[in-house]
């Protein structure tokens, strides 16, 4: 008889003991123990059928925490002890060295320049000429797909609809504030709802896919980087000369890795990360925060700029598609929210999104600080032998 | 007087109860409550000076297996449950379900069409004349700049130098096999080695940046999708007619949301990712076996193939930049290395390589298992519905 | 004594005598003869200080027609002859057998989708705050800016702001509509009348660069491809079952072509041109008819679209940044205004930006009927053998 | 009766009649007068069946010169004249003046990187596996390969085979030196004859097309870009710091406007040019000079860097896919040939290939020239007033 894993909760009626089960079985029939991943504080019933399925334990992943971090954002005002989880020698210590140059020179500035989550329903007309009736119906009566749209959420609202038409194809970019959520599953759903109330009104539309890959979701790409999705965010920090004089380095120094690498050498490599490694940041920070991890990969798209003045070092960091929430996904486990409670926000801010305004502020205030002291460290050759000067078994972060 | 939180470890002399003194700091002066955090499995001792700094405990994700998958590839041959740790609600199931198509059918085959991790080193000569002669010195003397590189190195070996010239800049994309590991900090080591080097010879060659981003580490690009960086991997199948048809979609209405979303769709969006969601796959799989997260960013790159064919889809995933390893970074972490065991690939291979291979192709497999599911469910239009179909409080994964 | 080649107009007093003496005196260093340069039409006092300097006579390209062509455009109708400057054999025919292909399948529909012009002041700003502070005021004082740009120009409109801040850097993208002009000059002096404005209301702003490269002229670039830039347009056919079939290929198999190369491979080469050659036709179209040919780089960038349907094979063209004028540059030459007639759209339309639009809808339909031809070559194996079946000593035209 | 125009010449038996026929039947069903384009020195006869088809005269395009150019490569080497074909005004008055400060400062040095044309004809294979056998037969038998292609052509030599695997399907990027030809044409006959070879060879492999956009002809990408297509070339200069100073600018202003325009803005705006108009120096001179000029896409490609130094601005341009002949195409014409004669490379060079090579040196200086002068007005901000300082009626060339 063949075992249905996915059944297991329904035959034990517990998740921990149908987690335990399918650990047995898996262990039988693979040689594996798993006896590790068995032993986690997650009450695996709170998690079923939320965030995850089969489940069989919890993987544990080490946190550190680089700060004190001053930033001083619209929201986000003090110091901050950043969270971040990862496997990788170095970081942890690359971006607490960032914090403390940034701090030590006056701490961060950073602000949200935008806000808006995107779903792109794609839909086929009969030709082009129905394509612009199409378009331009939605676009004229916005406040009644609005209507359509917010029917299915409490939190979401739509802001804004961004089409695109390419021959008898049409692509709806329906752009929502989401509250704290990072808001994917509340615009999926409500973009459903348009799709439906759009395909009644317009029987000879087909919705092709509810999401057309101009949302755009989890791949780098171009829109994002120019019209946002999630948070768009800049933050900046002027790194006084004399502080980078006792790492032995120059503003210029660092300002010519910054154009020859960070600008130089993406464009050769046709890339959309014109820095030195915002990702590494980015990607702990998420799994530490329960953030959505597969969109690291537009999350970390952006642009490191650097200005040698005569006070110190200008840089900045510009992150246009930063998908972050504080409520939603993986932010209520216990060990992630803690980890949003060390930076004060933890669930729904008060008036609602700004806690999840407040993350992105910090978020890119910690960007800068790695970012900053990546380009530190390859201006003063120290990548590979980072080992020594931090007392580390491994080399430093990589970029 | 200041706490210095990263010389706690001296000061404790023990990493667990350094950990402890920092989140009680944490607690007072933020507020916030660290127990669960401190809650691990882990011997932090272990992991100190290895894979993180400034450690506090460890975040918990929760891990559910897809499978069984039948992967039919060089070095990975049979059924494999993939652990995939994640908190977005119907991940797992969308790969379960993809994975149960494609072993319906008769399973996915998978090959490595590339192999080798690149670092590439940024030099500045005093013209367009010496750079040429930089790297026509260079090529030349293949040999004598490999024995410099993998004298650094057991397990690394420099199989190829691909050098770009840009004015007076020239990068040297040096490309190595490093066995079971992903390789990065082997190379990176390697690599300064001949950077070093290099300059001895060449005293009127600067090192601009031991990373001059043409690697490419942790940012989207097109010379990893053109050259490869790590694996560059394909897998496919042909799921059946009828198998399909269970499911009330036929081959040419999946093959038709494949053209429309994924290539036309991303095509628009100029994205890296003519995929659905390979980066959900990847980042889940990544986290629970250890490997460099921040990486998703590249590895989940690629592009989806389909065909409509008499006996069902011919179906494909290409991932050109795939990179993994079975030793070093996390994968050596209790729980992390059980994920690896659950697949057969925990440790060095036998010989060694081998596990990383077998690790690819598993992967690939596991990527088309998920992209597959989530075609059919656009071809179905089930995105923000699937919590209904599958029994769950939450939509679908999304892309 | 130095001989300067600026300075004939001035000593000769005409521009004829001073193109032939400059002709003479090359002649004479160079030992090139340049007598057929120098019989040209062209009264070259016509062409000084508005065309051209240092003149020495006129290059001659030879041009072909393709048609008749029918259009069914908002602006265009009818069957039109459409002149092709090229040297490349074959292109004129492929045109022309393509417009057969449409014309005898009931023309081709046409639409401009957007249009305006756009130049892009990049700005310094001390810092973020600053950069975010300069852009709200003009996005609030968006009239009187206006005001200000729509001084320097009778028929330069300014239609809309695009703003985008990178650390302290700000790029205002103003879009104009620009009547029967390609607009550049146009809005270069207006948006420098902008940025002079500007400046003196924020003595903080510094102007960097007139045009930042988000405007983007004469690179091809993702903000043209999404935002638009001159006309955007589309144009569509339905060509019929039969009319393919005599050439013995089918809708599906050219819809074949297109995905698998247009679509795959342009993904694959990470190209801004999903599709053949646009190129062709839009470069011997703007060199006959006197536009920017430099611009050929954006407006050639488009995505191919097909459908295979019961009653014959749907296919689009997609072309975001089509900038073309019946006025201005080099319309106004003898040959080139010509050229403009043939098409019935030579000087300001009636009222004024009708000719330019009726034009773009022509662009688009010949570049249907070019992309189309080759796709069906493709299809039929052709492309290396077209000379035989064209009865030509030469290939037919490539992409 | 349906008038056949492309019978014409067949029905009167010359081509210059046959025109003179064409254009008649236009003026009477358009009612556009086409005297002017009537009016050429060309010979129909002899681009008839070469060149162009269903012809009508020629368009007349002005020429101007940009020199004295002083180039130091290692074919071309003296002082240089460069005709630029355009009638946009200010574009000669430019590069020249860019001429003139490089020649002043000691003259442009231009190396030539790589040469090599590519057609890559896509296959679809059966599955993966088969696909890999294909790619590995191709590679292992690349003499037997090397000898069908060469057999079509007496100048081109097949250099390198690159494969691209995706899914079944592969394209075979094949690479060939073709003498002073620019080589489409050659290398599209050639890779025919491999791609029928090969079909054979392989009765399951299928050819999808031709060319499978992965050459990439035509298109702006990033693989000629990486791996080179024509001559990947590069010109740099340093001038000299008194020179700029008489045009009141520094070496640090034009850098900074370098930075901030062509890296920064090229970055945000995901462009294939991180230049500031490489497109017009390359429109014009492939015009002048009988290139193919939809090839401006790809060959307009390219970085400019620079570099503050203490004796001056050292800048560079680097063109990675210039696609230039001095045989073909249309170099042979009356007009076009005394262009190249100008320049020296007129015709095949001696040993051949050498005048297409010392051609691309000189594009590359004089892209050099252009690029640095727009630059320096850039930094002057002199872009919208051009015409008072240059004392035409016409703002400068744009970018």
């Amino acid at each position: 008889m063949e075992v249905k894993l996915h059944e297991f909760e329904k035959i034990y009626g517990d998740a921990n003991k149908a987690a335990e089960e399918r650990r047995k079985y898996l262990e039988r029939v693979t040689g594996a123990k798993l006896e590790n991943i068995g032993k986690t504080i997650i009450d695996l019933n709170t998690v079923v059928g939320r965030n995850i399925e089969n489940v069989i334990g919890a993987v544990q992943v080490p946190v550190g925490v680089a700060g004190p971090l001053l930033v001083r954002g619209d929201y986000a005002n003090g110091h901050f002890y950043v969270p971040l989880a990862t496997t990788e020698g170095a970081l942890v210590a690359s971006v607490n060295r960032g914090a403390k140059l940034v701090t030590e020179s006056g701490g961060a500035r950073a602000k949200v320049l935008k806000d808006g989550m995107a779903r792109a329903p794609l839909f086929r007309l009969p030709s082009l000429v129905e394509a612009v009736e199409f378009v331009n119906w939605v676009l004229q009566n916005f406040e009644e797909v609005k209507k359509v749209a917010e029917s299915t959420t409490r939190h979401g609202r739509l802001k804004e609809i961004q089409p695109f038409i390419v021959g008898n194809y049409v692509w709806l970019r329906l752009v929502f504030s989401t509250g704290d959520a990072m808001g994917m599953n509340m615009v999926t759903v409500a973009s459903d709802a348009v799709a439906k109330y759009l395909q009644e009104k317009f029987p000879n539309a087909r919705l092709v896919a509810l999401s057309g890959n101009m949302c755009v979701d989890k791949k780098p790409n171009a829109v994002n980087f120019l019209l946002g999705r999630g948070k768009t965010v800049v933050a900046e920090a002027v790194v006084k000369r004399e502080v980078l004089g006792r790492l032995g380095v120059t503003p210029e120094a660092v300002h010519e890795v910054n154009v020859r690498k960070n600008l130089m050498g993406s464009a050769l490599a046709h890339s959309y990360g014109f820095n030195a490694h915002f990702a590494n940041i980015i990607a702990a920070l998420f799994i530490a925060t329960g953030q959505d991890v597969a969109q690291v990969v537009e999350s970390s798209m952006g642009i490191t700029t650097t200005e040698p003045r005569e006070e110190g070092l200008y840089i900045s960091v510009f992150l246009p598609s930063l998908e972050v929430g504080t409520v939603g996904g993986g932010t209520g486990l216990p060990t992630q929210r803690e980890a949003l409670a060390l930076l004060g926000v933890a669930g729904p801010g008060d008036p609602p999104g700004t806690n999840a305004l407040k993350f992105a502020e910090i978020a890119a205030a910690a960007v800068l600080a790695g970012e900053l002291n990546l380009l530190v460290a390859l201006a003063r050759n120290e990548l590979a032998t980072a080992h020594e000067r931090l007392g580390r078994a491994r080399p430093q972060e990589r970029a």
